[in-house]
This record gives C-alpha cells, sequence and structure tokens, in this order.
C-alpha cells in the first residue's frame, strides 16, 4: 500500500505535526509506504514529488509551516486536471491520499473521493476555526495565544498613554479568534463578522472605559462590518464581499472612534504572525491524533471521510457534510461574552 | 442576594478568571453582591471574609494564582464546623456560595449541599485534568504548556550530549499531564500511573532511540511505578501509596536507565513551575465561562450542580456524581501513543 | 527629603522597575519619602500626584507600562510653566526629581536643573536605543525580543508559501531595533534608516534567496527610506522628513517586490506590541539597576547627571552631553551583519 | 585555507549561531572550506568529522544545543593526544581551528596554540557567565531569561498559599545567574556561592516578608553553602568542594526554613532546562559577532586570541589570560541589589 500525503491552503501551525503522525503511523504498525505531493494539489496535478518515510518526519513536530509546501492550486480548474492527477498516482503507484486542507483544499477530495474513485481521507485545516464538522482544528488554538499574548502587552499601552488600541485580527468570515483572544485578553469591546456592528455603541463602550479610569481594547476580526454600511464609504472602500478593504476595518475603527469620542486611538493589525511558528501544546496534541485517525481510516478503507474532534474524541464525519457549511459565532455566545464589554 | 464565593485546595492558572468571571455576571446581570471568603473554607469556617466588587476583580484575568487565597481546610472535620459555617454565612447575610476547586473542596459543598441545606454551586479545579464530569479542567492547559515548553528545550540538551533526559511532571493518580505533554513535546517514552511500567521496556526504547542516532527523552508523572514494586526498595523507598518516594521516580528511572543502558541519564523535576503563572488563553476561556455558568446557575436556584465542559458546551451536573470518580487515562489512548515510543 | 519621581514620553517595558528601584533605595537606605508626578511634566505643571511608597511599588517589577502614566506634556511651551513647576515643588515640598524619560523629557530636565535650579537627576528612556551616553536602554532588548519571536514565526509562513514577508520594525531614526531582530531572527535583508536603501538590490538579495529554493524575510525599520526618494511618490507619500507615510515603507516595499520580483510578498507591520507588556529579564536588570543608582546620585547632591550603561557598570554622565546626539547604526556595524543578506 | 569548528562543554544556547556566522562569513568573504569535528576535542582526537558548509548550518539559528556536539575529552590527557591530534588536523588538511568552548575546552586551545603549534582561535561559552575576559558569554541571557519566568510563576503559587518558594538556580562557582534572575524576578533572598549565607539571617528575611503579608521567594544558586558548614552535615551531605550535595542546597534550605520560622517551603531545582532550547535575541546577536570575529581572527593569523565582548564591541584578548581567572559576583554589586531583601 503506498498512501500520498498533501497540504493545501493557507498555512497552519500542526501540518507537520499530521504529517508526521500519518508517517509514523502508517510505516510502523500498517507498513505502508508513503509519497508526499509538493504545494497542494499542484503535487498530484503536475506529478511533483517529495519522499516522506521515517527519517523525513522526525523533528518535524514543533515546526510550523509544512515540510511539503501549499498551494491554491485546483485540479477542477486545470485543463484535464482530473485526468492528469488520476494518471499520475497510477503512474506513482499511489493507492489513496490524505488531504490535508481547509474548505477548498477538501472540496477537491470530496469530489475526487466521491464522483472519480480517488480514495481520499481527509485532514480539516483551519486557523479560524470556521469547520462545522469538529469542535475545533488545530492552529487555531495557536492562533488565539499569539493574539492574547498581543493583547496582554497592549494593554499597558492602553494604560499608560490612556489611549484606545484596536488589534485586527484574524477572521474573515468568523470572529473566533477575535471572540476567544479578546475574552482571554480582557478586550473592553470585541467585534466580529457575524454581528454588524454599531459604530456609536462601540464609542459608548470606549466612552464608560475611560468614565472608570481605565483604557480600552478593541479586537476586531478583519471581516468584521458597521451597521450602517454607507458611513464607510466615504472613508475607505467595500470590497466585494461588502467588507471594508484599503486600510482595513481597525484603521477605519481607530479613526472613527477618534473622531467621536476625542480619545487617541491606535491599531495594530497583528497579520501572519498568528499563523507561523511552533503549535501550541495542544495545537501538536490534535494535529498528531488527527493525524493517527486519518492513516487509520485509510487503513479502514474508510475513504470520503473527514476525522473531526467530538469532545475528547476523534471521530469520522463524511468529508461532504463536513465542509458544506461555516461554523460562525452563534449569538447567544457572543451575547454570553459581552458582559465585558465597556 | 448576597454570593459567597471561595476557591481550596492547590492553585492553578485561571482561579482569579473565575471570580471575575462570576463577579462581573452576578454585579452586571442580575445585581447581585459578593462576599470573598479568605483561603477556601477557612473562610467560612472563621468567618474571614474579603471585599468582592468590581474593583476587586479588575486585572485579574491574566493572573495566575487566587486572589481570595486556599487552604486545604475542611469544615467538616473542625470542630462543630458546619454549625460555624452556617452561623458565619447567616451573620454576614451570605445566601449562597460558589465554590471553585477540587475532589476535597467540593466534596465538602456537596455535602453542605445536600445534606445542610447551604445553597452551593461548584467550580471544577484540578490542574491533573482527573475529574470526571467534564472533558478538561481550567489549569491543564497551561500546565501541558509549560511542560511542553520544558520538553522542547530538553531535546537540545540531550541531542547536544547523546544523553537520556528524564523529565518528571505531575499526576499523581492520573497521566493526563504527562501524556499531554509527552506527545506534544515528542517524548520518545512516556509513563504514567495508570500503567505499571517494565523498566526493561523502557531500557529497550531508550537503547533503539539511540540506535537511530537520536537522544532519547522520557516523560515519567510523578505518581508512576514499575511492574515490580519490590525491585525499587533495593535503591529508594515506596510510599504507603505504593509510589516512590524520597528521590523521586523520575531520579529512580534516570539511575535504573544508566545501570542498565550504559547511557548517561540526567533528571529534571518540573515542580511548581507547571501551576503558577499567567493561564493560558484556553485557560482563561474555560475558566471565564465557567464562571459565567456558575452565577448563572445560582440565579437558576439550580445547587448542588456543577458547570461542566461537554465538546464546546458548558453544562451542569450534579456535583454528587461529578466528584465521585477518578477520571484516568484509557488504556487505549495510551496504546494510541505508543507509536511514537522508541 | 521628598523626591519627585515622573515618566515622561512613550511608554516602554521597564519604567516601574526603575520606580520600584528608586522608592525601595529611597525609602530604606535613605529615608526619603517620595511624591509621583502623573503623566510626566503635567504632573509637576498642574501639580497632579499620586502616592509613592513602599506599598504602591509592590508587584510592580513585571508589569510593562508605568503606574504614573506619562505624556508629552512640555512645561518650556506652557504659559509660565517654568513658574508653575516650581511652585507646584514647593508647596508640595519637593527638593528634587527623578525624571525618567527620553530626548524631550530629559531636555526639559536637562533645562530646569541647569538654568533654573531645579535639581534633576535623569534616567534615560528609549525603545529605540538610539541615546548616545549609554551602551544600551531598558526597553530595547523587550522590543528587540518581541520583533525576533515574530520574526521566527513569519520564516515557517514564508517557506510554505514560497512568499517574501516584510516585517517593519519600530526605528524613525536610528535602526537598532532592525538590526538586532534581523539579526537575531536571521531576516535575508535588513534596512535601516542611517542608510538609504537601493530597491534594486533588496530585489537582487530576494532574488538570490528563492535560486537557494528558501523564502526571504526582509526587516525594514518604520524609518528607512529608498536611495531614489522620487520614485516613492508615484506610490506613497513623502511626510516632511522625507518619510515614506500613508501606507508605511513595508508595504511599499512589498508592492515594489512583487512588482520586480514577480513574487508574492506580504507585509506584517508590528506596531506597538514591541513595546508593551513584562520587560525581559534583561531589561528589568538594567532598568532596576538605573533606579539603584538614581536615587544614589539624589543622594550625593549630583544633579544635571543622567545614569547610564557603560559595559557591566553604571556610571553618570552629564545629563547636556547624553542627549545631545543620537545614537545611530554604525556603518561598519551594518557592514559586518550583510554576509547574511540573500 | 580549511578551518576546523569544534564545541566543546555543556551545551548552552548560542553554540549554533556561533557555527553558522563562522561558516557564512569564511565561505563567502574569504572562501574559506570548513570541517566540522564531532563532540569537542574527541574529533581531531579520533578523525571524526562532520560535512560543515552554507547548506548544513542553515536555519540553525534559532536551535538550542550543537549540531556538532559535544564532549568533555581532553586529548591533553590522552594517551598521545596531541601527536593524534595534530596527525589528523594534517590528514584532513585542516590550517586552524576555531574553538568554541569553556574553561577546560579553551584550556586546550591554549596550550596547542601557544605550545605545540595549532592555530587556535577561541570563541567563550559558559551559561555561568564566569568567564573573566568578556563582559558576557552567550547563553547566560538565556538562561536568566528561562529562570526569571519560573520566577515570575512561582509568585502566584507562594502568594495563594503563603508558602516560602525556594528556587535553584544554575551556578557551581558564581552566582550570576541567581543574581540576575532573583533580582529580576523580584525575589526576596539571593544566596551565591561567592557570600556563605547565614541562614538565620535568610529566616529573618523570610519572616519579615510574611509580616509584610506577602510570600517570599528564595533564589538560591546550586553552589551557595551555608556559613556554618558543620551544620548541614547532620541533614545533608558535603561533596568535596564542601558543596551540599545529594538532595542540593535548594531542599537543605526549604527543610530548614521550615523548621526555623514554621513556614510551608517547597523547592524547585530548575535544572537543565535552563541550558536548553532557543537562545534569546540578546544571544543570537552576541554568539553571531562572535562568530564573525573570531573568523576573522583566523583570517587575521591572530592565533592564540579569544574574542569577547566589552560594552557593544566584540574584542580579541589572548586566550591565555582570558581562561585564568573565573569571574565571580563583585560583593559591592550583591550588597547592591541586598535592598530588595526581605
Amino acid at each position: 500500500m503506498r498512501v500520498g500525503v498533501l497540504t493545501g491552503g493557507g498555512d497552519c501551525p500542526g501540518l507537520n505535526a499530521v504529517i508526521r503522525a500519518v508517517v509514523r503511523k502508517g510505516v510502523q504498525e500498517y507498513g505502508y509506504e508513503f509519497t508526499g505531493f509538493r504545494d497542494g494539489w499542484r503535487g498530484p496535478l503536475e506529478g511533483d514529488t517529495v519522499r516522506l518515510d521515517i527519517p523525513a518526519v522526525r523533528g518535524i513536530l514543533p515546526r510550523g509551516g509544512t515540510i511539503l509546501g501549499s498551494s491554491r492550486t485546483n485540479p477542477l480548474q486545470a485543463e484535464n486536471g482530473i485526468r492528469r492527477v488520476k494518471e499520475n498516482l497510477a503512474g506513482l503507484g499511489v493507492d489513496s491520499l490524505v488531504v490535508i486542507g481547509g474548505e477548498d483544499t477538501l472540496g477537491v477530495a470530496t469530489r475526487l473521493s466521491d464522483e472519480y474513485g480517488v480514495p481520499c481521507v481527509g485532514v480539516p485545516k483551519t486557523i479560524d476555526n470556521d469547520l462545522s464538522a469538529t469542535d475545533y482544528t488545530f492552529g487555531f488554538d495557536t492562533a488565539v495565544g499569539i493574539a492574547t499574548e498581543a493583547i496582554d502587552r497592549l494593554h499597558t499601552t492602553a494604560e499608560s498613554h490612556m489611549r484606545v488600541l484596536v488589534v485586527e485580527v484574524m477572521g474573515r468570515h468568523a470572529g473566533w479568534i477575535a471572540l476567544h483572544s479578546g475574552l482571554a485578553g480582557g478586550a473592553n469591546v470585541i467585534l466580529i463578522p457575524e454581528q454588524r456592528f454599531d459604530i456609536e455603541r462601540v464609542c459608548d463602550w470606549v466612552t464608560s472605559r475611560f468614565k472608570a479610569s481605565y483604557a480600552p481594547i478593541v479586537v476586531v476580526a478583519e471581516g468584521a462590518t458597521p451597521r450602517d454600511g454607507e458611513m464607510i464609504l466615504k472613508d475607505g472602500t467595500l470590497d466585494s464581499f461588502g467588507h471594508v478593504r484599503l486600510s482595513g476595518v481597525g484603521e477605519w475603527l481607530a479613526k472613527e472612534i477618534e473622531k467621536r469620542t476625542g480619545k487617541e486611538a491606535r491599531t495594530t493589525v497583528l497579520g501572519h504572525v498568528q499563523r507561523g511558528g511552533t503549535p501550541s501544546a495542544f495545537d501538536r496534541w490534535l494535529a498528531t491524533r488527527f493525524g493517527l485517525h486519518a492513516i487509520e481510516a485509510v487503513r479502514d478503507g474508510d475513504f470520503g471521510t473527514m476525522v473531526a474532534l467530538r469532545g475528547t474524541d476523534i471521530v469520522r464525519v463524511p468529508m461532504r457534510e463536513a465542509t458544506a457549511r461555516l461554523k460562525t459565532v452563534d449569538p447567544e455566545l457572543y451575547a454570553e461574552v459581552g458582559v465585558f464589554f465597556g
């Protein structure tokens, strides 16, 4: 049995931990051989491979990124994409694939597995934690940890200068990182894409915080938008999803808050640091267990499935369902943390 | 409504986050007043209190330890303990208690609530994660993170000197910290209290790791014991639980490994650093949500219950059941990670 | 003897450590009393004070920011500023001042001390490390550590996607943070304000790095500027100092690199996280020793001086000289690290 | 020109940074070739080598330990040691050596260079910072950082339980790590090998801290000893240097403090975590500059010298002098920080 492995989409702490677990268990317990594909679906499409055995995965557990590289190549959109993938797999003697990726990468795997007879097992990857089939995805805990540490640091600057500090974190469609890091970091306002915010109310929270002689921290997901869309058009630009672009919602917020409250405001955009570097212990644990269970699914011939976390168990779910629906922040949960606003 | 709050047992990162959430929500949403009791059950027993309001809980979210202090005082074992507690609560006008603690502290709360009419809501606290009613307890993630970082650091020393490094972590009765940090840290052997270990097999793993030209890391829970109990009596001492004492199992292991494999071995005992300092983002999130739900249980008059994590939800469970059974590492889960040994 | 203490300018990890050391030694060894002034020179100007004794400085050593608050108020520019300061000091019985701040704050202290008979001792503070009289200033090591950790994290993203990552760090007039964090983080290009950069050469380095199959990290100080100033005017805006503004030099660089090399490039602007949060051990050590020596200078009546680090010694230098000249990166030192470019 | 490189003695964060800098500059600027020797002096003695070129040093900057391995092998004590080293160097065409190590390793280099015509340049390495010729050695800042973070964490446990926490840090003959981390961590007692301590006075400090309603942290260097040596013999064992062994001075202290003050006391022995893992930014900077200057000394034919830090400059000193005298903590400096005791 020869198993191919690929990682697609944006990089995410824990990818290497998955790869290592898949290979360690596959080789030692099942006697499998492995083929690594480079740069996501580009690897099978172009037949670009890399040696993948026990020595190749030594020492990679604590390392961020992916030793296989990544890309957003989609074979379904390439000329003769499916046929080329199938020919390359056949030529290399690859019997099945472990596909580690997000919505897009797993979407391809779903169709290949369900419609084109390429046996795939999926491992969910999204730093944004917005996949409905699993309690958490690896990489999310690391991102939240980095954002929380940044917020911890910004508190002291806010207090020393009695300034508003706006922190823009990742999350285009779901506010999980903003919600978790904002709560953990003791933010006074948390804005998420799931609920358009009212800039007046944000300013009220900011003002009430100053009245208590403290300086406010505003955590905002990059995809959060104000209630009154038109208002922004004067200052910034809305992209095709109706999101503030160009300078970003963080900078827009700082400017509005300054204008409306008369308090100095500054923005920090955390950006790529949230997704790089060594994974947290939680993410190493989760990614490793995902890898162990993914190769077990291959052994069981349970293709078209994806591993997922439910409580403390790793389960298998149909990949088709798993990628169908975005997991967004529940309004009740958002309301729950609102007690800390202001 | 006046609610008393106390924290009992060993300290644990996240205690302050619970206290803050209880008070914030209690004051802002329900209009409650609070009384802080000092040093666990000693507070109600001796009527030792501390002011507990919004200003008192400002800024404590990222701080380890507990602003209320802690102790192992047990009013059930004190002379007229129950009566004194009830009189003090009545005297202070305290209507109900939020009790944050482990098995012992919550055991008292259970009896007070169920048998003596003192309305209590429990919040589980154990750094060891060995409480069966909840997926995780706060403090555990922080401890695992600290232990993992230490193991990361020890790898380089092990490799540079081609030495065995034994890391003794917390866990007297359950191996959760050893299992999670050992897996996350890429340990080559993980020994837990749930399964007596075979020193010969440990030495085989150590030797096989050296044969692959790498230096092994052995992670051992403080409560782990070798299969052949008598063997230890020659070198160390068994305590009344049959556990190796005096020098600890870590030092015993290093000596045995040196003797049997001829390789240099060193021990690091992580000790109290695992339970101190700022909580991880995960623990701040969990502890905060526990606090929010505990005060909601008080509001609902749902006494005798304890908050618990199930998947991503906070639920309520009868406190009596919750503290009844130790949650130990499942043999299957332990077997799952065995693929990384050696 | 009553000593006033104030902190001015941008906040900086270690300010609290200085305050604590001044007060601890002043009270315990010399029997002094202290008056804290709020928000830099605004405090003496408006007579706004805060209690400053042993209990007030407990626990502040590891905390970033300043318990005294800060501002950029300049009494020399306020109406009757000098007179009001002197009257307020006299009214409060304050005999001398320990002034902790950067160029501007100490510039005021110099004139007050030398020209207006207000006895001041200075403690240098600049996160940018650009003060010529001292080997290092506190806060700088913390900033470099945070920037280095960010660069460490960004490497994995760069490698996984084979992208250029541009990191913009603090340093308007001096490139110390860029130089130290860039070197420590293994950057492939480091750009500093002291030497206008040649965008063509930067692109050559970027390209050569990709040829070796690695993805480049470019670290740029916010004040760095390209050799050919006019070139920028097409894309961005130059401010009155001739520096690229609006989007910042980091974003400008990413765009130019993309355009010229055809490689994807992304920018991360670290911003305020560099100056917030707990100080590094080095900065706590340096700030504490500065504080101990500053109050000793007060005891010796050695006013108009500033404490400074020389090797491992704390010395006193005339404040007038100390603030006179900016310490910029020596061309030789910059050339020394050039071996790592590309 | 072919240059050999070896690392000897205990491992230390920054060794890899030195190796990388030596090779990068040697290859790129001087066109040298390199031979890596394995495990310190064992390499040249047994002719055990490893390839050392630009690809070999890629990515090692942030990694602790040493890619060359280390040992305490001393060719001066091996049969025909000098002759074998010289023959192996000649056989491999190695013209000169860069020797990175502490007192012992550099002692060998000094004699080889001065007496036996083996051209050596030294790079000082001691985590303990006890080398007189240089302001600081790399690895020290990392060790102090790790110890400080541990002390930060232990404060919360001490406070929550009103317990004494004793932290034993590295430093057999010099108290630098204890002094720096103790000061940075806000310890209430710091005990160093340079000054025998008075257990009565330690207990006074402990007691006075409790009187102020705080719990004390005692930081003790492993080599610290009590004034009255005989006293210890009853409880522990003195080794041949007169130091407490077996259980270590930390455990001895905790027991004595408990006995004498009646307060609970606990010990944490930090051990090997202090010397492993990624170097701090400061240590990467220092180690890199040491490497750059060491290879420059080779180019200049300036053998028998060692690189050293003086202020912010890297200088060369005669290796013979450099290793002659231990740099211990100055009594004045120790007295300076005494203001924080109790």
